[in-house]
């Protein structure tokens, strides 16, 4: 029989020096230009060196599975995660055709742009506005209202569209894993259809490499038409100890190398670690609130406290935003140590 | 920002003429050796040519996603789904540790071999057996008893191991895709893990690329080590009105071409067909009785009923393996019509 698949062309790829040069690591160019040298630099670099040369601590190329947690790894999440902002703005919109909101709770709160009254609303609050921004419509329908908000939202302090505001130096890691040879996942908290109108055309992360949070849907027929219809309910929540379940269900192979900036993450880095041969674990801390934000142990947003404790025991790579990233945003001007 | 990925490589793969001669479709050889010259067969390479040619039904390569049913799609499903073997063998090797089971259903049954009075327990009969058999135990455990299982069981009527029982055209037909850009997933109402206990090596599909039905899971700690434990609790079920809402939470993108075999599979090819521009859905109908196994409209395992007025009223494919297939498994002589 005969199984040509594509990592069989890619291994071949691999042979032929004219595309090779192609790749970001050739010819001596840095892959990474947007980190400062030092050591959490080489310890990425270091990593990538043993498992893709023979040797003790090689990985197949079918083994290279990297999992990207999205809100505070690839890009902003302060002051509030981006997907709240869609929600937030979604009731705004959505508000004219519901008078009754204005008397409502949580929509009041959200209309009155009131935050406090809002988190007060607590977990049944947050279904609540799910319910309506989420739900009660088709995925296609959904896909299509989030890309247009994306296209058109700004982050309130940078004035800039979120899609700027993904961190440069991930974008490079990313890329250069994937020269190596690893196929890289994004495995968020965030929802699956939300991160997919964005996610590959700004990570270069494919729809079917995208694992996330998400609503029940069931199939329908509208207007002679099959039609996957979002619920109000939820399905899935992909965080905490729910991403190494996420990761089993979508992926069906524990990573080698994992990427995080919360609490919320340190289970994926645990099950990532705790596979055999070499691992790679990664936290970003935000420590820049000069460039984009500082925030760790105290944050009700992506807090990190467990996990710095974990990464300090276990000895993961911890970004020093401020000191190992030379810039943070694209449109950053650069800035050495 | 440079986003070197997989789909750029292999375009710029595509271009590379020294490649491209390693590829079934090249020098004129016939990349579907196992299928008989006729409709059929060419209603599936004019597709193929059509979707790949720039025109009004190119697809691009990232949105050239081909699904497959599994149980008498790829392989074969009669006289009882493997699974369902496996389930039965399982209960008999674990019948010296549970004495209890020789007088309680629907145990007593599966151990005497009593197949009508299994069928009799029904759901309840069904979950009980699941539950000793696919729970209790880490997805890990889980996959090596299931290798284990594949690598020493054989089919009672072939004698030869299921990973043999596989239909070559189809192996043909998933790498012919395969080489011309396409990535084929398996969706399957089987159980996910059980599927990628094979898949990679008999299909070339690698795990990430197979959606099925699924236990719950949960994380637990067992002797400081982090584990997946699968529970005794069905968590999604991929089959009929499933195949779809399992496609949109897995892959994210609707299929271009869809295979399957039954009733089951029905909603996954209307789902398919229902997208715009170029689709492709076949049927593979059961029609050889001395090679494999007749039967559609009337059998309790693999019906296929609706599905072939469907395939009638819409145009799709339905392939007679009696007349379209040369040969139906590898060690098969070959047969023209």
């Amino acid at each position: 029989m005969m199984i040509l698949n594509r990592r069989i062309l890619l291994s071949t790829l691999a042979l032929l020096p004219a595309l090779r040069s192609t790749s970001a690591s050739a010819q001596g160019a840095d892959p990474l230009p947007s980190w400062n040298d030092g050591a959490t630099k080489q310890s990425i670099t270091n990593f990538v060196a043993r498992v893709t040369t023979q040797g003790p601590d090689f990985v197949p190329m079918d083994q290279r599975i990297a999992t990207f947690d999205n809100d505070g790894t690839l890009w902003i999440e302060q002051p509030m995660y981006v997907q709240l902002a869609f929600i937030l703005d979604r009731v705004k919109a959505l508000a004219p055709q519901n008078p009754g909101w204005k008397t409502k709770q949580p929509f009041q709160a959200v209309l009155d742009g009131d935050m406090k009254a809002v988190a007060a609303s607590g977990e049944k609050g947050l279904m609540q506005l799910m319910a309506v921004t989420h739900a009660g419509m088709t995925s296609e329908e959904f896909s299509k209202i989030a890309s247009d908000w994306i296209a058109s939202a700004r982050d309130p302090r940078f004035k800039r569209p979120y899609t700027e505001l993904v961190y440069q130096p991930m974008l490079e890691l990313l890329a250069y894993l994937r020269a190596n040879g690893f196929k890289t996942f994004i495995v968020s908290g965030g929802g699956v259809e939300f991160l997919r109108a964005f996610a590959e055309r700004v990570y270069g992360i494919p729809p079917e490499q995208i694992v996330g949070s998400r609503m029940k849907m069931t199939l329908e027929t509208r207007e002679g038409r099959a039609v996957l219809v979002k619920r109000p309910e939820i399905d899935f929540v992909d965080d905490g100890p729910g991403k190494p379940v996420g990761i089993e269900t979508a992926i069906g192979r524990r990573p080698v190398a994992a990427f995080g900036n919360s609490d919320g993450d340190l289970q994926m880095l645990e099950w990532t670690s705790a596979g055999t041969g070499a691992r790679f674990c990664l936290y970003v801390h935000h420590t820049d609130p000069d460039r984009e934000w500082a925030y760790d142990r105290a944050s009700s947003v992506g807090r990190l406290d467990k996990g710095l404790e974990a990464a300090k025991t276990r000895g993961w790579t911890v970004v020093d935003m401020k000191s190992d990233w030379r810039r943070v945003f694209a449109f950053d001007k650069e800035q050495s140590q």
